[in-house]
């Protein structure tokens, strides 16, 4: 395809797009609210906690909170929704929550992506440019098997998608100019802040991010350089 | 071994300890110097290009001038070390220049090294601590087949070993302790910079980096945690 005739790079958002964050939440969460909320749904519990990750990275983003790794972020958004599951965060020991919140460590991949990674890895360099911090995105490639060539982003940008520096600084840590480089996302807002940057775009379609129900980033809102309905398919798109 | 009871990452200096610089840029030097010093040696010409490595991160290490990468320190030596050659590098086009900058990114590893960190990397957490840049590191990993977790060294810490932000940062982005981690190198003076930050430290002996008749860093000049003859030798010792 003309638009990826010079790219050399394919970046990838994770959560959502890579990894199947709410099973694997409410999953690492069962045993926990086992103990502390029996009566919690842990696919609500999963939903309540996302639901304060892009609030909680706005203070960093708007310059009024210096860069924090989202580890910290999560373990924040944590205490603040165990009370609306009848928890008093007090009331556990940190050492406990502190498990729990990596869980985040410990998703597991689509199972179009480790296989698609691979064959996309051998044509393009390949890394996540996630929200993720370093040390995240390590733990999850590892126990998952995700062939990443270097693990990038916010962390290592020191900024958080969708701000532009998020974008610019992978770019400059790849060497490359944006254009040399594509978005691989889920969410139609994120490659929207890429393709204002310069990069190429790519929509995967997770119809099921959000559980049965869905109603977001079904379809893409723009005409993106590529739209795949997984990995493995835009691996087939990309000739790789 | 009790030293490497908490250790869950490795971090590795290539340069000379993975990958052996010296033979790899005379074959990639050779042709350039064919078409512009036919009379130079390969070799003479990758230990002059060396000579100057440490010397140009020292600007940088003293805070006389703000963080830029290897590759651009590289770059600055190429030209620098070209005269005495006999080549004038306002006569070389730039984009040969840069070509052959490259050649430190297609460095090959010692032989031990890719089954020897396959084995390591089943066991601990793997990443290169170097000097080099992330892009040089990656392009290293993705031609030589190296099983790096994660790319960290100066560019990520924003400081070059052996200043102490190099190793501290590093620990920092893993999200350990320094005690959890050790460095695996085959220089006395990079060990004992970690060490004194905490690392745990691992020799390993390259008697050849610098060619037949080195006599530097042939044998372990302190107590390190581990002495091993290469990597391979380090897994049997580390139970990987």
């Amino acid at each position: 395809m003309q638009a990826f005739l010079h790219v050399q790079a394919l970046v990838f958002d994770v959560f959502g797009t890579v990894v199947d964050w709410r099973s694997g939440i409410a999953r690492e969460a069962a045993s926990f609210l086992a103990r502390h909320a029996p009566a919690a749904d842990p696919e609500v519990f999963a939903d309540a906690w996302r639901q304060r990750y892009s609030p909680s990275m706005e203070e960093v983003r708007a310059g009024r909170r210096p860069f924090v790794r989202l580890d910290v972020l999560h373990r924040e958004s944590l205490s603040a929704i165990l009370p609306a599951f009848g928890v008093d965060p007090s009331s556990v020991p940190a050492p406990e929550l502190d498990a729990l919140n990596f869980a985040w460590h410990r998703l597991d991949p689509w199972p179009d992506c480790v296989p698609g990674l691979e064959r996309l890895g051998r044509r393009f360099v390949i890394a996540p440019l996630s929200n993720g911090n370093i040390r995240l995105l390590l733990d999850m490639a590892k126990r998952a098997g995700l062939p990443w060539d270097a693990i990038l982003g916010a962390e290592i940008a020191q900024a958080y998608k969708p701000t532009p520096e998020a974008y610019l600084r992978t770019a400059e840590a790849l060497m490359l100019e944006p254009e040399q480089i594509c978005l691989v996302a889920a969410h139609n807002g994120d490659l929207a802040a890429a393709r204002r940057c310069g990069l190429r775009t790519a929509f995967i379609s997770r119809p099921n991010e959000h559980g049965p129900g869905q109603t977001t980033d079904l379809t893409p809102e723009q005409s993106w350089d590529a739209v795949a309905a997984n990995m493995q398919d835009l691996a087939d798109q990309l000739g790789a």
